[in-house]
């Protein structure tokens, strides 16, 4: 009987092979045959899923986003907003290996969209998304009148947004001058700050 | 005569190639060789001023915190300690064509120290000196009681050096999605958020 393959689990074994290579070797680090080497596959099987070095990256930066809005959706829904934020916000964190793994591979991309405009454009979508995931956390907060009177959700976003980038940069680059239980301490700092007083911890 | 060298100007001018080479190529584009064509000396007289690409390197990103801080010591040292943190910030934030040039180096040296340890070393001392700068302008505002009671100066810096990071990344990786101006009215909006009523704008 033939070999069933599943081509979705087979595509995500490569980009893992791919997120592999980048820790090691940055971005720079990437090319079809190494991942396929790193992938225990031959040239030809890799190419069978992806045809060029453009595809193999674009999809494995899309499979990070994927993945932490797969984790984010399995949340339980339960709970005030504000645990929720916290909830999702943490999924984001490099709080273990796996979200460490993901942090690590995103900040190479973005590092490389400074020079290369076409992991620019791709890298902008995730970019586009997470800001759309902040904002439908700062949104509820304003319209539930939560936060604070006078709230600009766009400023507000913007701000949580860089903070949070901020702190998984710091994290991941310097990780001996920022404890880990630190990260979601000052991201609860941060809500108080933007939360009206009976709503804060 | 001889021409008169100044030799601190020279190792700058050659340090100012190494950061076009970044800016276009990437951490990874810099070699003694390719650095000299940028300079445009020949090797022998770049190699008289450094004599391994790690001492180019290093020197390279010393430099941005060094002009940075020249920059930061000539700030007149007049108005309330709000206005002087804002000065102090406006002169880390890519503002125009010198200090985005700055962050983007920076941001190369921050990326590559994930997976190469002696960058890692050296863009640390770097982020230990930006973290002293932030901790010396939320300092006195705990110390002249200008910020709000009970506020944990080592979080609050860490924090405001997360979101400065951030806003600085955003803007260089992503210009189209956070305008220039932006920045300095986040960074403005924090700083209320640390302050006692009366010291906000």
């Amino acid at each position: 009987m033939p070999k069933i393959v599943n081509h979705e689990e087979r595509k995500e074994h490569i980009a893992e092979a791919v997120w592999r290579v980048i820790r090691k070797d940055g971005l720079n680090g990437v090319s079809v045959r190494r991942v396929a080497d790193e992938a225990g596959l031959s040239l030809g099987a890799l190419r069978y899923y992806f045809d060029a070095q453009d595809e193999l990256l674009a999809y494995s930066m899309r499979l990070i986003s994927h993945r932490a809005n797969e984790r984010i959706r399995n949340l339980p829904d339960t709970g005030e907003p504000r645990e929720r934020i916290e909830r999702i916000i943490a999924e984001l964190l490099p709080l273990d290996g796996v979200r460490t793994a993901e942090a690590e591979v995103w900040f190479a991309f973005v590092g490389k969209a400074l020079s290369d405009p076409a992991i620019g454009a791709l890298s902008r979508e995730v970019h586009d998304e997470l800001y759309e995931g902040f904002r439908s956390m700062v949104d509820p907060l304003v319209s539930l009148k939560l936060a604070k009177d006078g709230i600009d959700a766009d400023r507000e976003t913007k701000r949580l947004h860089a903070l949070v980038d901020g702190l998984v940069l710091h994290r991941i680059a310097f990780p001996e001058r920022i404890r880990s239980e630190e990260l979601m301490s000052i991201v609860s700092l941060h809500l108080d700050s933007l939360l009206k007083e009976p709503d804060r911890r």
